[in-house]
Parts: C-alpha cells; structure tokens; sequence
C-alpha cells in the first residue's frame, strides 16, 4: 500500500475517455452528464479503487478506510464503528498572505467547523497558480473531505473545482464558473445601506469616493451607491463618483477636490479612504458630523476608532461569510446537493461620531 | 484497527506507575530523566504500540505507518518506499483570532515548510484553555508530526509540551518552562536600534512612551530603550517613560503633555502610538523631523505610511520569527536535540520622513 502510486481522477479519466472535469463532475454529482457516461466513469471509478459516494464524494485509496474513516457530520465524536477523537480535515486555501480579510473568514470558518469536530488545513497560495496546484495536491494527500478557496479581494477567480474530486466552496473570492458554490459579502446592500444612512440623517447632496476602479467591490459599491441616491431623489456630489486607491492618502487627496463644492454627505467604499476624508474636513475647518456626515467601509476599528471624529462604517461581515461557507462545506461533504451560484451574507452598519 | 482506541501517553503512564510528564520526556528524549525509568517507559510504550523513536519523537498507533509514513525532511517527495506526495502535518496553535501578529509568523512558518512538503492545521483557542486542550487532542488525532504555538503577545504562556508526545516550538509567546523551546522577536535589541537611530542623528533629549506597562513587549522596550538613552549620556525627556495604551489616542494625548518641555526625538513602542505622536505635533505646530524626531515600532505600513509625515519604524520581523519556529520544528521532528530556552530573532529598523 504504502508503494502504490494513488489512483487519480486522470487516470478514471483515461479509462473512460472523457476529461477529467466529467470524472469530477459524476463522482461529485455535479453538473449535466448522460447517464451512460455517469455509469461508465462510476464504473471505472469502482473498478480502479475509488469508492463513489454518490451523490457526494470520493474515497481515494482503500487505506483511507482505516486511516480517517468517513463519518457523519453531527454523530462526529464516538460515532459507532469509528475511533473516538477522530476529526474531519478540510483545506482552506487562500491567495491572500493571511490577510485582513482572510482572518474573519477563517474564525467564521472555525466557529462552524467547531473545536475537534473539523481540522483546518492551511495554505497560502501568494496569487501564484503553480504555488496553488502543488498545494490542492498536498490537500488531496492528505485526503481533505473538502476545500475552502478564498482570496484578498471580490474579484471572481478561476475555478478548481474539477481537479479536486472534493467539494470546494468560494469565500470572499467567487468562482468563473457559476456551477460552482460561491459565498460573498453583500457589497451593494452595503453601500445602500450607507447611502440610507446618510439620506436618513437629512444629507442631501453626497458625494461618493472610491479605491481602484478595476476592483469588483468598488464597482458593485459605487454603482450600488448611485442607485440608491437616484432612487431617493437626492444629488451625486461632483456629477459622479471619484476614483483612486484604497489609502488615506486618496481619501485624503479626493476631498481636497471637492472643498468649495456643494456636498453634506460622503461615501467612502473604505475606512481608510474615509479617515482621509476626515482629517481633510477637519483640517479645512469643516466641521463632521455638524456639516458633513461621513460613512466609510470594513469597520476595521483600527482605523474608525482613531478618527476624529469616529467613522460610521458598513461591516460586511466576513466572519459570517466563513461561517457559511464551512456551513455549505459541511452539507456538501454529506452528500447534499448544493445548488451553484453565489450566495450573499448580510452586512450591517456601525454608527459612529461621523454621522 | 477502526475500533481500537488510540494508545496515550497516560496508558503508558498507568502501566510504569509515573507521570504524563515523565513519559512525554523520555518518548521525546528532553528533561532529566533516571535511566532506569527511561528503560521501564519506553518497555511499556513499546509493549503498547507506541514505536519509541529516540531521541525525537513517537509514532502513535501502527496504522500510522500505512496512513502517512514518516520519512526523511530533505528527501521529502518521492524518497524511496514513501507513497509520492506525502506530506509532513504540522499543527498550528494560537491563542489570537488570527491577528496582526499571527499572521507573518504563519507565512514565515510556511517559507520554511514549503509548499507541497508540510501541511500546517490550524487552530485557533481565543485564550480558552478548555478550547486549547479540544484542538490539542484534535492535532495528535490528526496524527501531526509536531506543533509551533503562537499567541497575540511576547507574554509567556504556560507550557503543554508534556501533553503532546510530539515536539512542540513556541513562537512570539515564550513558554514558561525553560527546557521548552522557544523564539521571539528581538524586542531589547529592536528599541536600542531606535534610540542609536535617534542618537545618530544628534538627538539629545528622548522621550519614551509605551503602551500598557504590564505587557513584557512594553517592560522589554522601555527598559532597553532607557539604557540605550543612558549609555549614550543623553537624557530621558520628562524624567520618565509615559505607559498607556496602545493606540493612537494615547499617543496623542502623551504628546500633549510633552508640548512646552524640552525634547528633540519620541520613541514609541508601537506605530499607532507614534502616529499620535506626529498629529498632535503637527497640529501643534512642531514640525517633524526637523524640530522633533520620531520613531514606531512594528513597520506596519497601514500605520506608518498614512500618517504626515511618514513613520520611522523598527520592524520586529515576525516573519523570521515563524521561519525559525518551523526550522526548528523540524529538527526536532527529525530527532535533532534541541536546546532548550528563549531564543531570539534579529530585527531591522526602515527609516521614513519622520527621522
């Protein structure tokens, strides 16, 4: 056993004659496949060793059997016939170097997953795709039950779902292909909901001052933003939104532009483009929230806690995000069929000093 | 194999009639332990199933060696009668949410582990000694080869080497007992590079403010730096350090009540309180650095990059301290004797506008 080169997905895949992906997709049960098909490769699949979970997932190599068996998820601890102690083992696979935005969604993942119930593997790809595959393989070696893909921005990425033969969920980070199970923060309800905020406090005139162009969180926040001033009737301050980094500097640089301009309101889509705005306002003798009443993104609280004045900020709660998805992890992982697309998790706003 | 319970350190404790303790040091060859004894414990654990691998480590349960067979470090992938790909498992234990200081030690653990050749599960106690003691015993399920122990401060932490039968490396929080293995960042030698950089550019009259005393980060930076000031014959503006918080706000209120006295340069233990520092000056009229200089400590760009001017900062290099962590790990997972006690990793100080 210990010799014995793992049977792959590639090699189902050369017995049958169809891709790779296909074999995935049967011993998954994912995707439109012809019947015939789905009985050849799950034939195959028997026939070369690895057990087909239908409609869940696969059991590479008989060893495994002994070495982590396969248990059901709410009976884990004692569980008959299994020794006790014995945990889970998901991947979380990451392209972010353990950032800000990754740690939430990791404690979210941990609050799901539960203590002895379910091990985190970790691995940080640093955006570089041969880092990745090597990893995805050491996943798979270490026999996962399933892999967590998330990422440093809501930028959709390509999909590695059908290399894996696990189910994966996309955190943070969606997935190109819409068969998969993608979850992400809500970063249009966000904006409408500091866009209300601020109409709710009587702005009436408000301007919007955003990171990169290029980012889908900018672009969803922005858009969002204008939407919801449009709808109530009120004005985009400057004639549209402002784009440039996601720094203080920008914030900072943004709201020079618009001093002796008509504005009661701004939108920044992140508290450090917000902290910018502030020290700008302050600086220039405007007085927040009297005047101007300031709204930012994140509520990172390093950054909304030592503004002065304080800044009112939209969380959009990434810890809930790793919740939901070690959650949609977990029911995949016991054979439930989870429909593909991606899902929303719900934000919230901090009110703070600069509203 | 499925049914049988796992054989423990306490079954082999009960048998010889001695300590968890004693039979976690004998399996991994630490301590000061009676020849005899040794002799008798490593009879019961042999006697038991547990393979006693002197001087490293222990292979608990025969299974193991079908499931993921130990083998050479260097030889890692494809080394001869290893299944190809098979990894090292490495748990990762922190008391912190994954924070700020978390985070580089993680990636510099993973530039020593390497991608494909050691897997790192992760686990995260939020300072609940009953979690740490569920995920411990979720690691040895796992069957990981050793354990690095981080946690959110240089505070020393109680050890749990004795429970674990693997060798365990503690990072960042120093274990209590001095034949664990430990390593820090350099925060003695890290505040005497900020003041030689204060010094060296004719500064005279150095103020010192801290966070909250009783953290050993502060204890170890103030006393450094007060040496440093006093070896050099300068003097320690306003007779003494100023403790508080760490945060932005403390530092500027610090500043505050230096305004008026006599002082040409501020050390700060941290960034966030040096950024206080420089708003309250500028605000204040002094202008940075050519009136006062100023210098931070934990190069964090958010922080020193925002602020007018930019921060001066040492830089404690926690990701060398993760590289070391891992290193050592390894050796000692190989069977190398390792020294007990703290050790320390340099640390290098980035000059910015504000020196």
């Amino acid at each position: 056993m210990v010799n014995r080169r793992e049977v792959t997905l590639a090699d189902v895949a050369a017995r049958t004659g169809v891709s790779v992906g296909t074999v995935s997709k049967v011993l998954n049960g994912r995707g439109q496949i012809a019947e015939e098909t789905r009985q050849r490769v799950s034939a195959a699949a028997t026939e070369l060793g690895l057990t087909v979970r239908a409609p869940g997932r696969t059991v590479p190599g008989a060893d495994r059997a002994v070495a982590r068996p396969m248990r059901g998820f709410a009976g884990a601890p004692g569980s008959a016939g299994v020794a006790p102690g014995r945990s889970f083992l998901v991947g979380v696979l990451s392209t972010d170097a353990y950032g800000r935005f990754t740690i939430p969604i990791l404690t979210g993942a941990e609050d799901t997953f539960g203590p002895g119930e379910v091990s985190m593997l970790l691995a940080e790809s640093r955006g570089d795709p041969i880092r990745e595959t090597h990893y995805v393989q050491t996943f798979l070696n270490q026999r996962v039950d399933g892999i967590v893909v998330t990422g440093r921005s809501s930028d959709p990425r390509p999909s590695i779902t059908e290399l894996l033969g696990v189910p994966a969920v996309y955190a943070l980070s969606p997935s190109l292909d819409p068969d998969d199970v993608s979850i992400v923060p809500d970063d249009e309800a966000g904006a409408a909901r500091a866009i209300d905020h601020l109409l709710g406090s009587g702005r009436r005139s408000i301007a919007v001052i955003s990171g990169a162009r290029r980012h889908t969180a900018s672009s969803h926040r922005v858009e969002s933003a204008k939407r919801a001033i449009a709808a109530a009737g009120a004005t985009l301050a400057s004639g549209d939104a402002m784009y440039g980094e996601w720094s203080e500097r920008w914030g900072y640089e943004a709201a020079t532009r618009l001093l002796g301009t008509q504005f009661d309101g701004v939108f920044c889509t992140s508290d450090q483009i917000a902290r910018g705005v502030v020290d700008c306002l302050r600086e220039a003798g405007i007085v927040v929230p009297t005047q101007v009443g300031v709204v930012g993104v994140d509520n990172w609280s390093v950054i909304t806690d030592a503004a002065r004045p304080s800044i009112t900020s939209v969380d959009l709660n990434l810890r809930e995000v790793g919740r939901q998805a070690a959650d949609l992890l977990m029911r995949m992982i016991q054979g439930e069929q989870v429909t593909g697309g991606v899902r929303t998790a719900d934000c919230f706003l901090v009110a703070r000093q600069s509203t």
